[in-house]
């Protein structure tokens, strides 16, 4: 990033005070910030950072009064930290696209194309039949398939897989290792215990505006014509399992090593926390949220939910039953003194000793 | 596939009804089916379908006795649901073993060998003194070490990484970004806490027919002579972590992000579902099952168990005690009430109100 | 290994019974092992092998008294399993830096450099401005991008792929298909429910004698000048996720599947078990043991605990509630039949039938 100031805040559609020809190389927070790079106040708590930061320019709220003296520019907008991260954006994208040219050898088959501004790393691999858009950035090793669709903007790092028939949208970023397209987990049991290979034949639709973290896996679709989908504007994380045939819903985050097993659905907006597993044909409703290392076993219907627990209930019960469940000892041992008490004893209790390895 | 109805029924030992010349080329569900398509009615509750279809052919029992007219050729068999999972399994090698040649620049010590009908990708790589059988195909970016050894007819998805000494069977299909033969996590211990590491001397074998999915890591043996061992028919899922010595017991199936530690011996035909955490240097008997997320700490000595939870305890009684934790608040309330009515508190009751926070 | 008795014992600082000249070319265990292999004994248990081995030497205690003949020359040494452990790890660097030169085609830019004694493989990739050094072996399709430091005596396992600002210490062990430096999984909620990229301009540094498994990674930390940290002496197992800005602590050890979230600070000597999950912006002191599948949501501030579950409490207090757990429904009925004894029904007890599907 090389901008005057003005250009930022025209960016922002913000106001300058102060000297707007500066230069800005870098986004900084307003602690740590110095000559030459922008930050940003929003959260009142900051404020006194405001006052000696060395920053060359921080965004404000438009009706912020400064209390004292201020050595930086400032650009006035609506929503400081919402105009930070469209810079954040802006910057991530310029950072991210500076590749280009082609680097040898690579290998591209004469049936497939490629648009403008593209970049091919070294030892990347592009099979037959494929189109891929403008603007794309292709890392060194990667490897695409034959009849594969990719759109414009897209960034495939070192090392991405794309099996055949892959679709992927505009805008997406494919971190390390990441393999699309491997084939569905379908087996069919035969009478002697062996299992018959089930041919995995649709595929895997990644809608625009996805990111997907380093060496996760999206399995392809069983049967041809359908598809495992990725909606768009979801962010998934490392190391996350996404079965056949399953469909996560748009703008849904799903952190790392979570899994999803076949052919559920998830919806819209969802939150979906580390370690998750999602057990296979449910469909999860919008706005869900689930807690770390949750197992979800049943269909979740309403909207909106906040789950945790294996299986997953809602977050406020687990928590309570936990505290519970942390002193159970003491409520086997005061149930045991009240039958005592009582003058009687469960036909149900077990009197043996219990040492915790039963 | 490109076959008429004729040969079909001939490799399924079936009888035709209908044009036995027509062309088929694509398996399909009954409800989805098109022309030039083969599906299967095995579950009567998809009787309907078959007298609306468009598949060209359908395999059906051959004692079926249709109840309206039917537009599409059958075929007669036994057990159509196996005659289709053979057809399955037919059309999947056939799609699978397509791509043939070599790919330059391409990687292929001179002291190795591989057999006929092989193809192997660009920026493939072949260690020294390997035997690799006929018909196997070496996807782009695959690596290969020394002293390999991999029989006829397997599938090696981009970017497979095979250490040195590990030893293949045949049919077997390894997907993209799976490492075979790192070494085991073994570290000695030291006084003042530092690591020394531990050679990895031995070496992984895996049998003949055995799928294993995506970005999934099988761990070598530690001592030269010893290896992990995959058997005979085993399928595994993606992103599945096998530890050193591990055997896991023909057919067994293992679905994605399970674990199992070192040195661990898992029967045969288990079921293992995901995220599954089984503890090393333990047994586990065949046919055993276990639940998605349990985690195994003990030995499991009888056969065909289900089992669930952490420690994993069978899973009906899980579900049983897993009702009870949903109530756990209601059973401590009763427990206080009871205890002020028979007028005792008992020595054990802790009476600091409890907010889940402890 | 091709070392005389002798200059083993003079490495052990021990002393030789028998023939100090022969050759020893391999390490075993003691029940195991055949001519030209050294074992060692510390364990009692195994000393009647002693008088059976085939071993051509033996580490013994130097104040070993043996009750029959022995066949096998011995090394007298102060502690043996110690001794045995320095072997392993000379015996395991011989094995591991055998591999030197340069393979073609392989990709190094003329801007970067490389140490004396590197291995290069075939298909690997190194970027602009990035320092290697000493008897450095660089696999083949390793990836390395731009301004990377790397030290002397580094192992870059096939496909390992390093992003660019990474810094690595002197002697780490990388295996196949880990990710170092990706993106931290970061972005900025928007209004509409949709999410904009934080660019992220940090870095990872790993310092010295680090080992990481295979398909594992670890992110970069988010803002410029800041980095994802592992300490001197780390041990991390496969598929392992570190999220961005996470610091390990030295010497601690990571088994497979684990899993960090952001900006948390593990301690050193601490041992984290297969598949546990640590939540975010938490510090974990040293010598923390987490069992296996754990899930920790709160800093853990005294040093030396064991902790399980999830979210994670004393190992102890765990299984002895998990022992109650277990009878959970005996529990509810004895309440059930208590109350009634006493002539109560709660307020808080629901009567209806409860058949777990709750």
């Amino acid at each position: 990033m090389e901008f005057t100031l003005n250009q930022i805040a025209q960016i922002l559609h913000g106001e300058v005070r102060g000297d707007g020809n500066q230069q800005i190389n870098m986004l900084a927070k307003i602690q740590d910030a110095k000559r030459g790079q922008i930050a940003f106040l929003a959260n009142p708590k900051y404020e006194q950072y405001l006052y000696t930061t060395q920053a060359s320019a921080v965004i404000v709220h438009k009706d912020f009064q400064p209390k004292k003296e201020i050595q930086s520019a400032l650009i006035l907008v609506d929503d400081p930290y919402s105009s930070f991260t469209v810079l954040m954006e802006q910057y991530h994208k310029m950072i991210s696209f500076q590749k280009s040219g082609v680097e040898q050898p690579s290998y591209f088959s004469e049936s497939s194309t490629i648009g403008k501004d593209a970049y091919r790393g070294a030892f990347s691999y592009v099979g037959n039949n494929s189109r891929i858009g403008d603007n794309v950035k292709i890392y060194p090793q990667v490897f695409i398939g034959d009849n594969v669709t990719i759109g414009d903007n897209v960034i495939l790092h070192p090392n991405v897989k794309i099996y055949s028939r892959t679709r992927i949208g505009n805008n997406c970023v494919i971190h390390a290792g990441t393999v699309i397209g491997s084939d569905g987990f379908g087996f069919a049991p035969q009478e002697d215990g062996t299992y018959k290979s089930i041919p995995q034949m649709g595929n895997v639709v990644i809608e625009d505006d996805v990111t997907i973290g380093a060496n996760t896996v999206v399995d392809c679709a069983t049967l041809q014509g359908d598809s495992t989908i990725i909606r768009r504007g979801v962010k998934m994380d490392n190391l996350i399992q996404i079965a056949h045939n399953v469909e996560v819903g748009k703008n849904t985050v799903i952190a790392a090593q979570a899994g999803i097993s076949g052919s559920s659905k998830v919806g819209d907006n969802c939150m979906i926390a580390g370690q998750v597993g999602i057990a296979g044909h449910l469909v999860i409703a919008n706005q869900t949220s689930l807690g770390a290392q949750s197992g979800v076993s049943k269909s979740i219907t309403d909207e909106g939910q906040r789950m945790l627990g294996y299986p997953a209930i809602d977050i406020k019960d687990y928590f309570r039953s936990y505290a519970v469940y942390k002193k159970l000892p003491d409520i086997a041992h005061r149930l045991r003194d009240l039958e005592k008490l009582v003058g009687t004893s469960s036909p149900h209790t077990v009197e043996t000793p219990d040492n915790g390895q039963k």
